[in-house]
């Protein structure tokens, strides 16, 4: 009932100036929902670009930011770095969601959290350990709700960049060479639904394993995010690169492999991957009618990025 | 003369018989002119897969095959070491060439061995010593003839096969990302003119660099080889890789970066780079009609890929 009062709620189209008149500190809706997916390790100490992105993006120093931590074995630790930095950034409403174990996502003050957020922020670990806390829970629809009704800002860094597709790594290690079965998938939170991340991206040397992935899955479109770097996708409108790296795109929708022909671990034959490397400080908006000088399928593989998922109940 | 004499003769189509019955042992010439195209680390004392077929594609046992040690800074023991490997696998006529300084490389005797090799196989080391040796040389013409008009097999590893492209990665640090002005480049023997050879490339993680090279030579093909891993090119019909491992093709002609607009080690945006990986035991033979399942561009890639050079005088 709260939930579906809720969405009810935000989506209707009440000026911003009627939210800030209510009684506890808010910010508006923002007009657009953004992911905010971080390949890892972004700066908490110094300049904080990526962060203070994400203050932005949820709605300035008052925005209602979130953390959760169940992908981290340490979460205490994580939360006190994190309260330190978006405190340090002028963050006034941040809390770390009391959010570790399963029976959690299934508490009335947790779903209420999510509700009413501007901002989710998730911490790094391990995405499997994310996805069995969150799976199937009211916690995740909560999520999603916050995300598609009322344009919440979802970040996530490494493990928490890892679960935002719809299939995710789970785990594989660095493999030299394109190789079958090397690496585990699962399922993940959904909110990227043609898409599949891996984080650490240069630094770890993850392009084999990304590649094993899609010569398994060439629905799905490679995105290698660099540490302290993220990926900015406003849901049906554009992507931007920002931090410190690049996001590398691989796109395999015209490829061809002998996945299927090969035993496990065996090196897989990929013709015509299609790869774009997009440094920080780039946009694009697949949107609008694509520049001349793009080449073939760039406009397509986008638009297929910035496209929403279905709501996850 | 000699020279003259010699292409005229090899350019005949006297039968393999004649040839075997002249008074020194000899090997008819080579019906496929083969460049093999070695990523380095090649196996030297187990199966010997690569060495074995430089063997079999220069004749046979008795073929002639000499080797280049230029690019070495400790040629005995690389002549030494490539000596009993070709030994042990049967090879009868086998010479470490004389040609360390560049002053070999006009010497009378030293022309003669290069345009009566079945087979010139060029060990690794830096390239630059290689190309300050060889460049401009008679030993170089003599090179170029015995591959051009004897169907000489010409292979090197490692510094031998950066050589071989017209434009060669001179040096460069494995990057993390595509940057601009991060690799340096230089010219090469010129076998390969269409391509530009990076080795070591999945094991040093040379991507990135490769890539750099790229954004700027869009003109030119991407050949990342593995180690222990040949790309082997039939002149104008096919290529093979053999060994462990893989070649990746990267394809940027019809890429577009923004380098011309970059200042030195600002990371570059390229789009559109098309990517194959090739594992060892794959066959490719571009001048038939290609099969249909395969995606686009790679036919033009590999046609490419296999014309040969101008002789260079």
């Amino acid at each position: 009932m709260l939930l579906a009062a809720l969405s009810a709620a935000s989506m209707s189209s009440s000026p911003p100036g009627l939210a800030q008149a209510q009684a506890q500190p808010q910010t508006p809706p923002q007009p657009t929902a953004r992911l905010l997916i971080v390949g890892g390790a972004e700066d908490r100490q110094q300049d904080r670009v990526i962060l203070r992105k994400f203050i932005e993006y949820a709605g300035g120093p008052m925005a209602r930011i979130r953390l959760i931590t169940a992908a981290s074995s340490v979460p205490e630790a994580v939360g006190h770095s994190y309260r330190q930095a978006f405190g340090d950034l002028g963050a006034q409403n941040f809390e770390v969601l009391p959010l570790q174990e399963r029976e959690n996502a299934f508490e009335p003050q947790v779903l209420e959290q999510l509700q009413l957020a501007d901002g989710v922020f998730m911490s790094g670990g391990d995405q499997s350990r994310l996805m069995a806390t969150l799976w199937e829970t009211p916690a995740l629809h909560a999520l999603h709700q916050a995300f598609h009704f009322r344009n919440c800002c979802v970040g996530g860094t490494s493990a928490g960049a890892a679960v935002m597709s719809r299939h995710m790594i789970a785990q594989g290690p660095a493999l030299l060479r394109p190789s079958k079965d090397a690496v585990a998938t699962d399922i993940g939170l959904g909110l990227l639904p043609s898409a599949i991340v891996d984080q650490h991206f240069s630094e770890r040397r993850r392009l084999a394993r990304l590649l094993s992935v899609l010569a398994q899955r060439p629905d799905l479109l490679g995105v290698g995010i660099d540490e302290d770097t993220a990926l900015v996708v406003e849901r049906g409108q554009a992507i931007e690169v920002i931090g410190q790296g690049t996001v590398t795109l691989l796109d395999p929708s015209r490829a061809v492999s002998n996945f299927d022909d090969l035993q496990a671990n065996e090196q897989i034959e990929l013709l015509g991957v299609m790869m774009h490397t997009l440094p920080a400080g780039h946009r694009y908006t697949p949107q609008v009618r694509p520049p001349r000088h793009w080449p073939p399928g760039l406009h397509a593989a986008l638009q297929r990025l910035v496209r929403p998922g279905p709501v996850r109940a």
